[in-house]
């Protein structure tokens, strides 16, 4: 195909008349579509009801070390999820602390504690008249709206293909106390898929932040979600890394096993410095009498170990990489060569992104609503929703089933043209 | 038996002589016994093992209005389970928002909130030289964490057989802005076991606070939680008599199932206003994508509804009731008649209360750690672990097995003996 914009205004004219027949025939087939979160589908879910079967009227609730998981106690995590967690995690079972369902709670928590009683000491962060976090854009909406919730100004750093523009990072924490925090999926993130190199993650160890209290929330969301059995992304270990850099307490790494059984369901953790930890069991012995343990026992029982957790995402694997692949093909089927966008290719994640040609990224993703086909809404990879460029679009292909989603990429890729060449046509006009 | 004091100083010292050696025959017992928390027993945990087998994999995990429990969403509660707690909790179903495992987790989470952000659009408690709570004392340890954690400043009100000293807690709210709110437990309060009386309850609700972001701190942790069928206190409602009194937002009411199925395994709740719901949510939209819906399923499947909880609560009942009277006769036996102390007689929770001659409780319980019982600290029930008259102590019976508890109680009843001679020779010197 010709890139569109090599094409002359009667060429698109006459190619949009085709399309906006096809976008008719399209509306037509009254279609509920969702491809706005990164939820894994029903197929995906039955995989994990073995864990509805591992803990029954018959079992012993009890852990190795006698703790009985049905009573009160145990703050930080029964010994069993902490060794789990810690392999899934990659780092040693006494540097982490397992939370409730969420590990974006850990993360609101994490900056709550902050704002109310500083870092390890520090003034916390609600006396301060001004506090910043750096924000790697395109990225994870619900990051955004924490910072936003707390009154906490974002300062967006450009996503490069090796991670965040990492020059820019070091420079903005070196020169600015203000700046408290970056966040960061560091592997198949959000929403590119891209997982940082080696050299970013040894540059983001090596930080020389103004702030002693400055910290590197490291969401390492999808650690173990890859694609491929003999094409993963490998992430150097953060927390290793910041202590041979000699910034051992510099980072906050978070995970939780939302997609790896039950969304919601399933358990979460943080790792950290021994100071960092310490910190944070100040606050937790007020918080909490202790996390679910029969839900981490639960999951202990299923999993037995990383192994059993490995073998597991290969299931996982196994359903989203059809539809990763559907979503490219349809991608470089339909829009390869028009010069109306690009998009990323990840082997792992839950995320495709697309950059449409800028501006045109709200006026693609309410084109393909009127249509029956909810997209993640554009501006929302971007803090406050504000895209300076409107050009980016999540593409979210977990959910819809197989079918479903090639229809649905295929309207995308319709309203992608359509919007591109009116966008085109209205630059000459 | 003759009060210790009307006792000469030669019948005392011959008295003590006794007591000595009946102590250290208890030394040579090498007892291990924790009454120290409000846990309940492995007995008690047995008769929720049910809850283990209502989910399996071949059971269908989806909600009556198609809701699938495994994936994200929903995030106030799932409709059966807000009907269940709700029921529990004596208030409409819209008028609750579900938690996770732990209300003293809701409760912190209340405070933190008003810490950062205030009370419906007040100013955030953090931007203020002075908050402070009243604590109707002796009360609930954790409670007084909490409040101190966050650097609020508690203000004791005493307790009546009838609740605070209600005409105190009217002059104190109406006088002060910076009182922001107080703890309670209405019902089989922590440790005293009373229950707010009608007239305490109606004031409650009239209360006159000169802050607008006033709230009663209303845990009503024990509300189903009786010994007797036909001999249970009743408390009025407190949303339903604020709303009557014109002051429906005056009131959070926290409850949860963490003494109902399995403590730190259950589903916690807040009750509240819809003008306070819709303040609480702004927050928990961004805190969470929701909390464990497979185990509020689960909770809905085992329990069925609150006939069902009813029911299963007679079976707590019928294993506390023996060591809630075994407590209760042992101090009637060992101490009645004595003058050395009184204690509470409740009709349900999980506390006794017992107060010792002034300024022995924290002798007596470090003389029964020195012979291998553990109680709760002495002062715990108080601010800062301040108890001014240093003579509450805490007896929490449902944790040791009848037989314990019994050695138990008669080895506490021999230290307040013991130490109370002490006081009171002490005192002829």
């Amino acid at each position: 195909m010709k890139p569109y914009v090599e094409m002359t205004k009667e060429e698109l004219q006459e190619l949009r008349k085709e399309l906006s027949a096809q976008y008719k025939e399209f509306q037509g087939r009254d279609l509920k579509l969702d491809m706005s979160r990164g939820k894994p589908s029903a197929e995906q879910l039955d995989i994990s009801m073995g864990m509805m079967d591992v803990l029954s009227s018959s079992d012993d609730l009890t852990c190795d070390d006698g703790t009985d998981c049905r009573n009160y106690g145990v703050l930080d995590g029964i010994k069993e999820a902490k060794e789990l967690l810690a392999d899934m995690m990659e780092v040693a079972p006494d540097h982490i602390i397992i939370y409730g369902n969420s590990s974006l709670n850990v993360m609101y928590d994490t900056v709550s504690r902050s704002m109310t009683h500083g870092v390890m000491g520090s003034t916390p962060w609600c006396k301060l008249d001004k506090v910043k976090f750096l924000c790697p854009v395109p990225g994870y909406d619900r990051h955004f709206s924490i910072t936003e919730y707390f009154g906490i100004e974002m300062v967006n750093v450009p996503m490069t293909p090796t991670g965040p523009d990492m020059e820019l990072v070091e420079q903005l924490v070196a020169a600015d106390d203000s700046i408290k925090g970056i966040w960061c999926v560091p592997k198949y993130s959000n929403p590119q898929g891209i997982s940082y190199s080696d050299e970013t993650v040894r540059r983001f160890a090596r930080l020389k932040p103004a702030a002693s209290d400055f910290r590197i929330y490291w969401d390492n969301a999808y650690t173990i979600h890859h694609l491929y059995d003999n094409e993963q992304d490998h992430l150097i270990e953060i927390l290793a890394e910041c202590k041979r850099a000699g910034n051992p307490d510099m980072v906050y790494k978070f995970a939780s096993t939302s997609k790896v059984s039950f969304p919601g369901s399933g358990i979460a953790a943080i790792a950290a410095s021994e100071n960092n930890l310490t910190d944070i069991m100040k606050q937790l012995k007020i918080q909490t009498i202790g996390h679910d343990k029969v839900n981490q026992l639960r999951h202990v029982r299923f999993f037995g170990d990383i192994h059993g957790m490995v073998e597991h995402m290969r299931k996982h694997a196994d359903i989203m990489r059809p539809k990763f692949e559907a979503v490219i093909e349809t991608l470089e089927k339909e829009l390869g060569g028009l010069s109306v966008g690009e998009w990323t290719c990840p082997k792992g994640g839950y995320f495709i992104s697309f950059d449409s040609l800028d501006g045109c990224a709200k006026t693609i993703v309410a084109k393909c609503k009127k249509a029956g086909l909810v997209m993640t809404g554009a501006g929302a990879t971007y803090p406050y929703g504000k895209d300076p460029h409107d050009n980016n679009i999540r593409i979210a292909p977990s959910y819809p089933t197989l079918p479903d989603l090639k229809q649905a990429m295929e309207l995308f890729a319709l309203c992608v043209k359509i919007v591109s060449i009116d966008h085109i046509l209205s630059g000459r006009a």
